[in-house]
């Protein structure tokens, strides 16, 4: 029997190990999109304990915690941080095969150097461990990125916002860059109590009025122009739900952008509004070298009553099951036969999409990048050792695993970047199995830039 | 290689089998959804022959002699039962990779201590010798029961059964608690010839007219209690079919009510009837504490020629492929956000929606229960070793295995309880390579109580 | 560690080493879906250089050059031979977990002898070599067969086709029998721009007018007719794509065809006359004892671009995501319940819905045929060993893989041949385990039996 989370975890023969341990493992991160803030990261702040930190934001383990029957008064209620720790303690004990049980030891070995599994036994020693330990120096929100070896990192952000926290990273010369991406779901959420106001603060950044789509589009750029040139942006990124692609011709996104604010908007309309608006979008990408994200298939705010409780982002999300596939396509094509196709990186949240939407990617390759049409990694509910080993063997099936852009946290956690680690065992052990069952050549100078490649520098080259 | 169907079968390492043989064999059985006749099991009949036992209802096996080219006659026909049964056993010994193969040789094993294999040449002295022990007195239907330490069994009813058996079994203090289940399809369909026949009938239970929907689900609610006062009834059942559910106001349902019986009726409004009634019993199973299960995704009765000859339930059903992530979510959040979300076990037909399923459940998971959404085991087309381990790994990964309600039979045979081993067999063996791999503690007194749990306690305690 | 690609590849415990190099390997091979060209067959020829047979049609080869961003030049532009070779070496030491690695290495070692992985390093020895080779005797196309030991292959052709050069190979008396499949597509493809064109050539070959689906039908059936007879035909083959079935009356088939050439068919419309027509030809197949083949899913041409400038079948294809199960299940119905249903064979594309077809199709078994619907091995962007054992595993699960037809190309190339070896090598791996596990008995003349049929016998069989 091994070790309960050993060296070794997740690696199951010999070449596996020598992968991990020999390349992947120290390889610095790259993280091209989460949900970070860049003002915490420039205020450098220290968290006063174990339950701010790893219980602040994360809504997968208030999920967890509301699966074990927990009050919601201990999860995101005024329950005392030490009351919502024993809570999570006495979840996670009982959390087998949840990804959650790896990722939040993963983050006691490799942050505080807690080897033991986390009960109700050991609970009280290790909150005072970890708090100790937090009000260390090294500790800061900085520090725990530098631990981890974070080089680069994509937050998320609203083309609205000033980017000024990224500005003042940079002017310092914070050794970790933290690049803005550009997110415009606002500018396209045409049915939003506040896409007014939303137009109206656009119209004051950019200093025109935004009076037609054409305007809009022109506005979008400027901030796009400006993510890059004051940010460093090197990647958007969309939500696309429900429904992905309806063809809008112009005139018909002008006449529906006509129609804001009034009641007479049908879904379609919707849709087709955002459809116009990404293959402009896409187009503007496409020019300015910026990869585009497509993020497809959340079904968001399922509980009404915890929706008016809470808010969004609290644990109530899920994922859908549409099928996008013309779509999907079509879109690309839209592009693509314009030659106005950028570099995409294809998002599914629902792993009975994985072969479709790696094959349907793969129709649109294009020299002279190196895989132009990426199939991004598990995400969201799949982001567990079944689901991204599945991912990886469908990039693998249906395209060139080698040329794979990697992993990400998607995450509102500082704490969360040994989901990369937990990415590179998984990506190891798999290779390495191949490779011992005499799938693949042990040819350990090749095997070795393979790993690199996968784990940091196929995404620096693809972002560059 | 390991001997044929030992008692290491589907163990593949030592902590898998020390989970199965210290903890889950000996534990009793909680089958919490079947077919099985109270009837049958008060009168405690003995079977003549192993055919009529074995293959008298048993559409499973039917479906595997029709792929294998046995005429009709000797399936649902007039053959004679050896007749029957030799077909059966050239079908089995063919039946590499299938189920069956492993149920039946579980059955003959357990039940009639049989440890060869079943092939064209043993088959004649199998014959003697099951039919043989059929008739000592052990081997009538409660023997039989007995034999797998079944303690509570739930039976599937329509509001109109009278319950006669149930209570009988209970009088007369049966060692077995047979409970009915309370499952109103037959009162939710509208279109069905003898609609107006089953509203009499329910009038006649209730003495009150059914003049109106209201009338009808007050109906439904006065047999809901005596299903559970006369009958201990904890747990109710229904078939979703081709769509899941259709937002219906009161007005809608009353006037889709008055328009049986004519032609008038299209396929929207039937499903709005039905959602209207769902949402109805929903909100009684709340308040009266009754789990509320949903089987979501057959499709039934796929050969009209098969229908005329031989009915319902003979084998020629299958699995459809419908999305419903948006409907199933809109129903379970219809009764949520009035706080009328009963325990409820959601299953479906189609592996595909296995983690679509499992994920929007957990949108509803609510204190004070564990669990209280629970996804349900593998059902039907899935309930093979691949469709369990890919249902328990759907659990784990989505939310907490830790609280789950385990496996039933959905059965029609009184010899289908060794599918409860089957299932401990490939739990245990998920769970023991999870920890002889580190993925999970060694704690040897956390895994009797997480292996107990989901063989027997978490179902007792959800039904309590 | 295990050597690259030896003898036991695929294989991981002796039993499952014995069943394949005591009784799959040296088996014929049936490959009865393929897309070869019979004149090349009947001409012999011999290929000039390795790019010729390898790269000339191989749409997967160039599918996995362009994600490795490989200039279109250098994949089916005006590159020399051994540019598009070294072009291909370098995708291909890329390839890793790719299918294309494996058929590629099983290639080079049973054509050419070549055991070393292929590089950038050696890749100039192996041109040489493998050109040499292609000069001699044996090399040529028949050759090619006959070292993998085909004995009968389908190819696959339109009913205006007049089979001259099967005419040919028959009558010169070719060791390998070489059979057209009947596929009607041409005839069904009511909005085709060349659709009358292609009326008068069937008018021509007939010698009948053709003035309405009835003649249409007549036609088509005379054709069928001349397959048979000529050419020894004993299967047909059906893309259905976007829908797959929707009931139509003669009347409005008559109606529909009336207007064709018009602007006015829409889309239901085209969907119904394709849906007549198809159950008017599988009740033919089912009069002539022909086996019908559907392949359900293929998502075509996405990229216009590159559908404008290389035309169809250039790698531009992937899978839908469409949800059938309905309409499959109604066309069988459709035959079935006037007992006009042929032995059918049932393809997807989307792997999502291989066990939704495999319980669909087993609702129309029927005797005497020992699994006269099948459910059709793994297909084009499947042909994986996930794939494979998917596709195996859920015959398994909702069937009997007994009695399953096995593997077939589905290929435009000569050297495509090994994926019979790589599909054996497959399912003598997961049948060995299943024995080594004790899920099977070690019955080695059974288990004999069970892998021939698979390989071969049961597909000659099954199209006797």
């Amino acid at each position: 029997m091994k070790a309960f989370m050993n060296e070794d975890f997740l690696l199951t023969n010999e070449t596996a190990c020598t992968l991990f341990h020999s390349f992947a493992e120290n390889m610095p991160i790259y993280d091209y999109h989460n949900h970070l803030d860049a003002k915490e990261i420039y205020e450098d702040k220290h968290y006063e304990n174990l339950t701010q930190v790893w219980l602040g934001g994360d809504h997968y383990k208030w999920r967890a915690m509301r699966a074990y029957g927990i009050q919601e008064e201990k999860i995101t209620g005024q329950a005392k941080p030490y009351e919502k720790y024993l809570a999570w303690v006495q979840t996670l004990e009982n959390a087998m095969g949840n990804p959650l049980y790896h990722w939040s030891h993963l983050e006691l070995q490799r942050y505080f150097g807690i080897q033991e599994p986390l009960t109700s036994r050991n609970c009280k020693e290790v909150w005072e461990i970890c708090n100790k330990k937090l009000q260390e120096a090294e500790f800061s929100v900085q520090g725990l990125l530098k631990m981890q070896k974070v080089k680069v990192l994509c937050t998320t952000n609203d083309p609205a916002e000033d980017l000024f926290y990224h500005q003042k990273l940079r002017e310092e010369g914070c050794e970790i860059q933290v690049l803005p991406t550009f997110r415009p779901d606002g500018a396209m959420d045409l049915c939003n109590p506040c896409y007014e106001e939303y137009l109206k603060q656009l119209e004051q950044l950019t200093g025109k009025a935004i009076t037609s789509v054409e305007t809009l589009v022109q506005a979008l750029s400027e901030r796009l122009d400006y993510f890059v040139e004051e940010g460093g942006c090197r990647i958007s990124d969309h939500s696309l739900e429900e429904r992905v692609y309806l063809p809008c011709t112009a005139e018909e996104a002008e006449a529906i952008f006509g129609k804001r604010g009034t009641h007479e908007l049908i879904q379609e309309e919707v849709l087709k509004f955002k459809s116009f608006l990404l293959v402009k979008l896409g187009a503007l990408y496409s020019k300015k070298n910026i990869a585009m994200q497509l993020h497809i298939g959340a079904m968001r705010n399922n509980s009404s009553r915890m929706l008016e409780t809470l808010g969004v982002n609290k644990g109530f999300d899920s994922m859908d099951d549409i099928s996008f596939a013309r779509e999907i396509s079509a879109f690309l094509n839209q592009l693509d036969k314009e030659d106005k196709l950028p570099k995409t990186i294809l998002y599914c949240l629902n792993p009975k999409d994985y072969d479709m939407l790696a094959a349907v990617g793969a129709n649109f390759q294009c020299a002279p990048y190196r895989g132009k049409i990426q199939f991004g990694p598990a995400w969201w509910f799949c982001d567990h050792r079944d689901g991204m080993e599945q991912q990886l063997r469908a990039v693998a099936n249906q395209g060139l695993l080698s040329v794979f852009v990697g992993m990400l946290t998607d995450s509102r956690s500082f704490l969360s970047f040994p989901r990369h680690e937990y990415f590179r065992r998984i990506l190891c052990n798999l290779v390495g199995t191949w490779v011992e069952e005499g799938e693949f050549p042990s040819d350990i100078q090749y095997l070795e830039r393979f790993i690199k490649n996968i784990c940091y520098n196929n995404i620096e080259k693809y972002l560059e």
